[in-house]
């Protein structure tokens, strides 16, 4: 079907507002872009949920997993993905750390009127392929039009249930001391990606996103250690936000070695001249995982063993801390320490 | 906590871009306005998923529904309700009109720079209190932050899980000649009372969004009659649209009385000045059930003694349709005839 068979779309190839109006435009909208897309299929009756097996759940695992996120990412297009891909991997990553298989996703897309339709056709696309790399199909959705000027472009939201093998007990809570730290990659390829893309930096550099499914390293790394304490996906508020809360949660001091730590020297440099912290930089694919130390080589190899693992470093420790006194703590090249906070604010608007 | 301790709101009390930055003061609104209102544990540790054991699932019944939808209605609070009971009831109504007992809620907020955070703390309260009405929790979330300007306030997007009861093979498809159309009250409310609430018609009637959490009144119609063919909730594009969509899905003619549809005057007079259909208003608290003419009496008188049935009405039957035929046929008052089309495109945008 091309743009122009879609009513309600003029012959500028534009979003209108009947397009989130619940009738004929709407339909054919859903149909004609994201059906065709997502569903195998598009001609069966539209109902207003998607529904499955409770014993095909059960033959998964014994706990269902719930978790959704808002993406709004400026801009909506980026080398390494677009606002599709980063809202599908975010809601896997979600499921996956938390040691579920991914099942199901619904996809809610806010968009504005007078968006460029072949937009939202690429954004679909990349949204499906990623969910068929995934292994996980987009079952429901919805769709709104708000007038140009309420919303800027496209916003989606994605919502994930998955299904937690049997015996996993990972939790943020669960770090213990002794335990290790282990990156699964470069950190900071996605805020500096992002960055860059949005082309007021003047900066000559190219840097790819690192946006990508994490479950299929995640199956690996519990079929490897299958007592791995946590998992947390590095995304809004990077490694820092991760290791701060596991420090936090699990009340231990987490001692990390800034030399361990893998950043592309691109992103180093894009740090030094704007004065960031990789540690802060948001990222797509990247995960931390907390293991006992006795597992630490067998990890690592598993991680190192998958293609989205091969750069992964052990990066720290947990150790024993005070009362109250849980922290992170960073030893630099030059033999210093110092404390890494939780970051405070937003160092980039709009990162996912 | 007074808004004033949150970290990043100023004294002017409103939200910062900070708030959607997944540092200290994300954790400081989630925790102060969102966990607060929706938790029965806040101080727990916040993984990034919810977990339902499989076997509490399972003893509800033995499908799994899953559905979502994005609510950007303007404006945020009307007579009646706000985005939060709209988002909450439109979520449980999906999964409620389908047969399935709804279990839990994830909501997902983009919220603009510089909205007021009482609004937000308001709309946290009603949704809490809305959730608890359905016996649902709101079991996980997000928070973005865009620019001023790059959103209209607050969008909210809820997705739902839910139990569909043994033996319930509810379809939009299953509807059969001689079948009744039922609906559970009065229709058009909500788009009415949303035109009037925008305050720029200068009409003189204050009008009441009939915006409700429907679970009750399904689960007490599918005791009295489990084999209920369908429902279906009339939101954007009114009952013309669950009409149209049945009868194109289920292969019949609709035929439907308009003396029997039950509508307020004061919905009535609005349509008449404004040259609108009450048929094609948005309800949020009003459903289309289709069951066998035989169970008409008792489905009717469970849906009666249901205080949110109490003006349920026989509005019309199912007659077998020639092929291709399939449609909406409306008896006006004065014994005239008029097919009812799907609504094109959008009578009243952002209704929810």
């Amino acid at each position: 079907m091309s743009d122009h068979t879609i009513p309600g779309v003029g012959a500028d190839g534009r979003i209108t507002l009947a397009h989130g109006g619940g009738g004929t435009a709407m339909r054919a909208l859903i149909d004609g872009v994201f059906l065709r897309a997502f569903s195998d299929d598009p001609a069966a009756p539209q109902e207003d949920q998607a529904r499955f097996a409770m014993a095909d759940l059960a033959a998964l695992g014994d706990r269902l997993a719930f978790t959704t996120d808002s993406f709004v990412v400026d801009p909506l297009e980026f080398p390494g993905g677009d606002i599709g891909t980063l809202a599908v991997c975010g809601t896997v990553n979600d499921l996956a750390v938390g040691g579920a298989r991914p099942v199901a996703l619904s996809a809610a897309f806010i968009l504005a009127e007078g968006l460029d339709l072949a937009v939202v056709r690429r954004i679909a696309a990349s949204m499906a392929a990623c969910a068929r790399a995934a292994g996980v199909r987009i079952v429901t959705g919805d769709t709104k039009v708000v007038p140009r000027g309420a919303c800027d472009g496209l916003f989606v939201t994605t919502t994930g249930i998955g299904v937690i093998r049997p015996g996993c007990a990972i939790s943020i809570a669960s770090g213990r001391p002794g335990d290790v730290v282990i990156v699964n990659g470069m950190l900071g390829d996605h805020g500096a990606a992002i960055l860059c893309a949005r082309g007021d930096l003047a900066l000559d550099v190219t840097l790819g996103s690192d946006c990508a499914p994490l479950n299929g390293l995640t199956e690996a790394l519990l079929d490897a250690v299958p007592d791995v304490r946590c998992m947390r996906d590095a995304t809004r508020g990077g490694l820092a936000g991760v290791l701060t809360e596991l420090a936090e949660a699990s009340l231990v001091t987490v001692r990390i070695d800034e030399a361990a730590l893998p950043v592309r020297p691109e992103v180093a440099g894009v740090c030094e001249i704007l004065g960031l912290d990789p540690l802060y930089l948001a990222n797509e694919g990247k995960l931390a995982a907390v293991v006992p130390a006795a597992a630490a080589d067998v990890a690592l190899a598993a991680m190192r063993a998958h293609p989205l693992g091969r750069d992964a470093a052990v990066i720290g420790r947990l150790e024993t801390a005070a009362p109250g006194r849980s922290a992170v703590h960073l030893a630099n090249r030059f033999g210093g320490q110092r404390v890494v906070s939780m970051p405070s604010g937003e160092q980039l608007p709009r990162i996912c």
